[in-house]
């Protein structure tokens, strides 16, 4: 028996959690997987109900679970709170608290949906870019960290940006471990001509790199990287980078594709037990009216049956289930087209649970 | 008599400088500007001939200087050596001694031009951005930074980002100021939901706001600005954030264009006084060759005219004496495309200078 932990978050969190939910009952019984849900909150949800964004009970439960499968957290409704207990902070903390260092967003052009696209159709055609980002260390946790009045009374505020060797090493590794099962050519991206903690990345990432002589190594500064997967995406397999440069760098490449409602991510620790999300946020200004697009959330349950419990059979066919659904035609709101037929959140689940 | 000191630097910078020094003269002729021009090195040919990449007397003479012009720094001839002193720093250190912490990078797309975007036209038609990024503060300067032996024996290294009330006050000024006389619209750009350093800038740039009101002021997280930039960048009018995250959202941005050697550059000091340059970098692929576009330094010049000494008539005619070689169809080869004429830095300048 395995344990789910399934948090439906805030905004369109719940309805396209539901769909994805109805598929993950469909695969247990189908592939007979054993697994257990149980459902709880976080984020804003979590701060209406326990009055802070990641409760101690449900960070319990996260520890014992074997897999989370979250929706979305954040919205308007909790921006004017105590940063402190805002949404993201339970997000932030659910990573730190669970070790899940090793972030994989794939930014993957759905070949039914290449015209949603702003890139020309030759720039992105094929694209299939995996982004490997360090999430529980950098800037995003560093001490210390301060805002604070200066003697002349001015205000002043600062962050820290620390590495160490074997939170490079391990984030480096995945990398490595990615694109030897893809197409053997891993980006690092980095500021070496700048900062000290990105002198130490390159350095640790060329030592992992003797252990995978059969794939290729690169290394690009962060701005060009930036500049890179406007101008010409595919020549990216695997791109292997820091907390900050992989926010950013995996944010922009998901828009390359044009379809982030199609993005699921996947947020493991040393034991590949993992956290799996789709890219996309929390929507508040869709949330309620079951326009939203499931199928990132459904691909996060199959990005979760790949990684953390081996079941390659029941995630291909989740991931061909989504496929066919494309072929037919089904479209929601966020990646319609002339000519395509338009579905709501519930429908599109739907026709994936047929398609399985 | 005005004192403009010309800092060619490497690759394919003497080149590209040359060409922009003729447009410079003939401008001098012919608005009597009254310029005297002169000539140093920085970045791998100061260290060449200096051992230093901005020497104590190169340094002097920017100071003296009332306008600086520089080509491009950089190269693999200097890539192995301590990384205190390679060419990079030379480019940071004037930055900072000269205090120039206002960097404008446009993203303009030339209508000449706009088949060379990787975007789709109707994206980019008539793409005119302008990025401000704050270039004298935060992550690039910040102390303590740091690269160390932990005890257990682990490698460690660390960077500090840090940014005070005035240096956040100063730079938000001139992205409102550049918003009021374009567009009217300013995006500041941060990560406030995690970073303290970003609390602080947007606090400061939302007080500034209230001196601005006929700008309309909006924020955005740098990961959703990166990803915008891609969908939708003609949203944009004026975005003004931090070092870090200009470098990496003005690199993206000035690639949205395709046309990467078409855009200048200025570094501003707070009397207006500045620093000017191409964008691209140093080329070190085509240095030589006498194939490399000279438009963005030459355009340099135009903004250097029109920024540091008002001289709005001059500037012009040169921006239009550009737009006029590109109507006549000549392209250096980054540019060209079929049907359009083939030609050489040397031809460009002389076409330019022709126009003008
Ligand atoms: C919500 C925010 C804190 C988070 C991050 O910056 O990591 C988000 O942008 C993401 O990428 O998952
Ligand atoms: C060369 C490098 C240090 C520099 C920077 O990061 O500022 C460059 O990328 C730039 O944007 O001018």
């Amino acid at each position: 028996m395995k344990q789910i932990l399934v948090l439906p978050g805030d905004g369109i969190g719940p309805e396209i959690m539901a769909e994805a939910v109805k598929v993950l009952n469909l695969a247990n019984d189908k592939y007979s997987l054993d697994f257990e849900l149980s459902f709880d909150d976080l984020g804003g949800a979590a701060i209406d109900r326990y009055g802070v964004p990641l409760a101690d009970e449900t960070l319990a439960r996260a520890r014992a679970a074997d897999a989370i499968l979250l929706g979305a957290v954040g919205g308007p409704k909790w921006d004017s709170i105590d940063p402190a207990i805002r949404p993201e902070r339970g997000l932030l903390k659910i990573r730190s608290q669970l070790g899940l260092f090793g972030n994989l967003r794939p930014a993957l052009l759905y070949p039914q949906l290449a015209e949603a696209s702003s890139l020309k159709p030759e720039i992105v055609a094929g694209l299939d870019i995996l982004i490997v980002r360090e999430l529980t260390g950098g800037i995003y946790f560093g001490q210390p960290r301060e805002s604070k009045v200066l003697e002349n009374g001015e205000r002043m505020a600062y962050d820290t940006l620390p590495y160490s060797e074997s939170e490079i090493r391990r984030i480096a590794k995945v990398g490595f471990d990615m694109a030897r099962v893809r197409g053997k050519k891993l980006c690092s991206v980095d500021k070496a001509n700048v900062l000290a903690s990105s002198q130490l990345w390159r350095a640790v990432v060329e030592e992992v790199a003797k252990d995978y002589p059969d794939v290729e190594l690169s290394h690009m500064y962060v701005d060009n990287a930036a500049m890179q997967l406007v101008r010409a995406p595919k020549q990216f397999d695997v791109m292997v980078t820091d907390n900050m440069f992989g926010d950013i760098l995996s944010d922009e490449a998901s828009m390359l594709t044009g379809s982030i409602g199609m993005l699921p991510s996947a947020s493991l620790d040393a034991d590949n037990k993992g956290m799996y999300e789709p890219c996309h946020g929390s929507a508040p200004d869709i949330a309620g009216q079951g326009i939203a697009n499931p199928l990132a959330t459904i691909l996060s349950v199959s990005m979760m049956l790949r990684y953390s419990f081996g079941q390659v059979a029941a995630a291909d066919a989740i991931e061909k289930a989504v496929s066919l659904v494309l072929d037919q035609g089904l479209r929601t709101g966020d990646i319609w087209s002339e000519g395509k037929t338009k579905v709501g959140t519930s429908a599109m689940g739907d026709a994936v649970v047929e398609a399985l």
